[in-house]
């Protein structure tokens, strides 16, 4: 005899947990379906080869790496086996690994079937995802990601697309969100004016700090950092930016009006916001220059969510990158993505109580089982339950009243069927309702009809 | 620069895959739902000891074995790994390792959960297993399972739901199939009449031949596998079985009749099937003996459905189990399953060509894009068109006309929107039907009551 333990950091989901993700994921996939995206899938598992290098180094000790089948050790010299180096061994002795993430193996699926695809291509694509991070509370070793990307179009309508569906998402989830954005141009022609390209993330990180800490505090952060007091001069009005979208934007244009590419950046979100305007979204769009995400990666626009209603990290963030397939040989391939973080959204809707009673609601009906004879009358009648879309259940042994209403009270059936004798006999059903304890006496057309309400 | 490549024995899904496989998994999910059963899901991995021993020595082979994080060799003695011992290297190198089926994470479930569960327990779980096999056609290292289970419930009324659930989902699908049933406790009588409980497979086996070889090969096949001519002439009217089930149980009856077990199994087929008539199935019941699926771990019924209309294996198979959760420590749980093939079922839907067409169709009108003018137009209305349900989409860039018809055809997007200056000045669409190529003048309204048809 054995103790069962689940792996640490991985989650089994209950039923209820079950029904609310298949909410969220339901709801992400009709919306990513309405605006034309198309859903793939990839294996689990990809050669290690495909997976090595791409995340950093600290990324490569996160892979679960899968050992190779068969007589592995056959495989080594004993001075290899000897010398004891794990890291070396690991690569010899497995050449799989579990994906950590949906982008790389997108990038694969993207030039091993560049043939077939018709670019733009729209993908999504909802899988679990495994990292070797050490659990802790909120982090998982196995978790979901929702991500769709526009790979093989520059156009920033893509972007304005992916904002409409950061909306409508959300909007069906009634969920108040501010949609944060930012460009990495605008990052780089603020780092090009201070002429300090490698302290950009100081600069966003102190900014941050304004509204805690004060302009003064921020300043001397910025110097303790390196940063020249000339720098930190010209820097004043973008620490201090204020006002709507559009009058930052025009603080931004003057103060980086000496970089190209500072200004392509503020160009780049005057358009996203003046087409977004076209589109009477329910969401508040800010810019917001402390967004940092991603700054090795993206290369344009750069997206965050953020709940208005709850405490919590950002709950989507997305943007654009260059260059997503160069490293398997196809270059050129630019896109811009969106990944909803589908388990801060599910603490979310728990935490404003926001899931539609339907999404949880499993059985409607539970059918008492009196024994053979009742069982045998009440079969039928089940059936036609079921054909009209009542999802119901027989008892399936005649126990004590008492255990098969607990049965329905803990699985939170909300109706309960009474057909015994005297009920087969006259051809009707006792209907009781769970919540209010009413019974009432009906036909089976009435009960469909009821429960159908 | 690297060539990448796909982990052999592993599948991408593209969007049509996909689109085939979602409504797999849909239309049984919803028949599943439909009578009461709740999904769960497990990890992926599972520590190696849940795992191991479970499948038998071959089994626990082509378990995909996952390398521990860290310095694995550390924890190793020189001569431990000199010894070059693969298995049982693996077993201290490896803690974890991925799910071979479903069956042994629901045993560990329900015996980790056992206080919240409500028994009867109805699950069912939708996901992914891997098996180390050696891969050929038909045959994965990543594949799903589809899994129904009741534990807590030695009801033979749980038989006949889950073969109202097999008859309901291929009845949706539209495949016509027999359903096929035995009972283990059958062989076992069987067994039990010819004295040799370890010749049953071998009398299946042959009587799987009859049709093929006819009685007297049947016979001398029977007499080879050294069973006596006093047991080959008491099976001669088990083999030559034949009839309606029901003059089959009644011939078994009397071959039987010595055997308490053996009667008991043609009860309780006698039941399951008497109480499926009253429910007026579509797909055809038959008692066939030559079942003998799972045999050392089913003690009941035995499931197996065919379809009448594609040369195929078994596409759905399932049985009554006893003692699932033994070995974790919670005796008395039996059970009674199904799992459906959705592999096959996929080839089965291709090869008859049921999808219906819904199912696979994404988009369903692109607006060519003209330049940002027209762009700007379009945006608001494209937005009504999608808040009407109706997947839209809109070319991102400005290219040519022939480029974004392309795009169209080959994402089988059936209708192309055309606006241009004219169609804008006058607020029409030029709405273009890509099966007829008809072209049709209309208001956004107009097009929207079509597209919705």
């Amino acid at each position: 005899m054995q103790k069962p333990s689940i792996v640490k950091g991985t989650r089994d989901f209950s039923p209820e947990e079950m029904a609310k993700r298949n909410y969220i994921f339901d709801t992400i996939r009709s919306v990513y379906n309405l605006f034309g995206y198309k859903q793939i899938e990839t294996p689990a598992m990809e050669s290690l080869s495909t997976l090595m290098g791409k995340y950093g180094e600290e990324g490569d000790k996160l892979l679960f790496k899968i050992l190779n089948s068969g007589d592995v050790l056959a495989g080594f010299e004993d001075e290899e086996l000897l010398q004891k180096n794990s890291n070396k061994f690991a690569v010899k002795a497995c050449e799989k690994g579990l994906r950590y993430d949906l982008t790389v193996p997108f990038a694969r699926y993207v030039v091993m079937h560049r043939n077939e695809i018709s670019f733009p291509f729209k993908r999504y694509q909802i899988q679990p995802v495994w990292r070797a991070d050490r659990p802790q509370k909120g982090r998982y070793r196995e978790f979901f990601q929702c991500d769709a990307d526009v790979v093989g179009s520059d156009s920033l309508l893509n972007e304005v697309e992916l904002i409409q569906i950061i909306n409508e998402v959300f909007g069906r989830f009634g969920i108040r969100v501010s949609i944060k954005l930012n460009n990495r141009k605008i990052l780089s022609g603020i780092a090009e004016i201070i002429g300090a390209p490698e302290k950009v993330v100081d600069i966003t990180v102190a900014i941050d700090k304004l509204d805690k800490i004060g302009l003064e505090k921020v300043n001397e952060e910025l110097q303790s950092k390196g940063i020249s007091q000339d720098a930190i001069d010209k820097l004043q009005p973008i620490i201090l930016l204020e006002g709507t979208n559009k009058q930052k934007l025009e603080t931004l244009k003057s103060s980086l009006a000496v970089s190209e590419t500072g200004l392509k950046g503020v160009e780049e979100l005057e358009f996203i916001l003046s087409k977004t305007e076209l589109l009477d979204l329910k969401s508040d769009l800010e810019l917001d220059l402390t967004l940092a995400r991603g700054l090795n990666y993206y290369t344009g626009a750069i997206i965050e969510v953020k709940a208005l209603d709850v405490q919590i990290g950002s709950i989507t963030g997305g943007g654009r990158y260059d260059n997503l397939t160069g490293i398997f040989g196809l270059p050129g391939v630019s896109g811009v993505g969106i990944s909803f973080g589908a388990d801060r959204i599910f603490d979310v809707l728990n935490q404003l109580d926001l899931y539609p009673k339907d999404s949880v609601q499993g059985t409607k009906v539970l059918f008492v089982n009196f024994g053979e004879a009742e069982a045998d009358y009440i079969l039928p009648v089940i059936n036609r339950f079921r054909l009209s879309g009542i999802s119901t259940e027989l008892y399936p042994e005649s126990a004590k009243m008492k255990k098969q209403m607990s049965y329905a009270d803990s699985n939170n059936i909300p109706y309960v069927a009474i057909v015994g004798e005297d009920e087969k006999n006259a051809q009707k059903i006792m209907l009781k309702n769970m919540h209010t304890g009413e019974q009432q006496l009906l036909s089976a057309d009435e009960c469909i009809n009821i429960l159908l309400r």
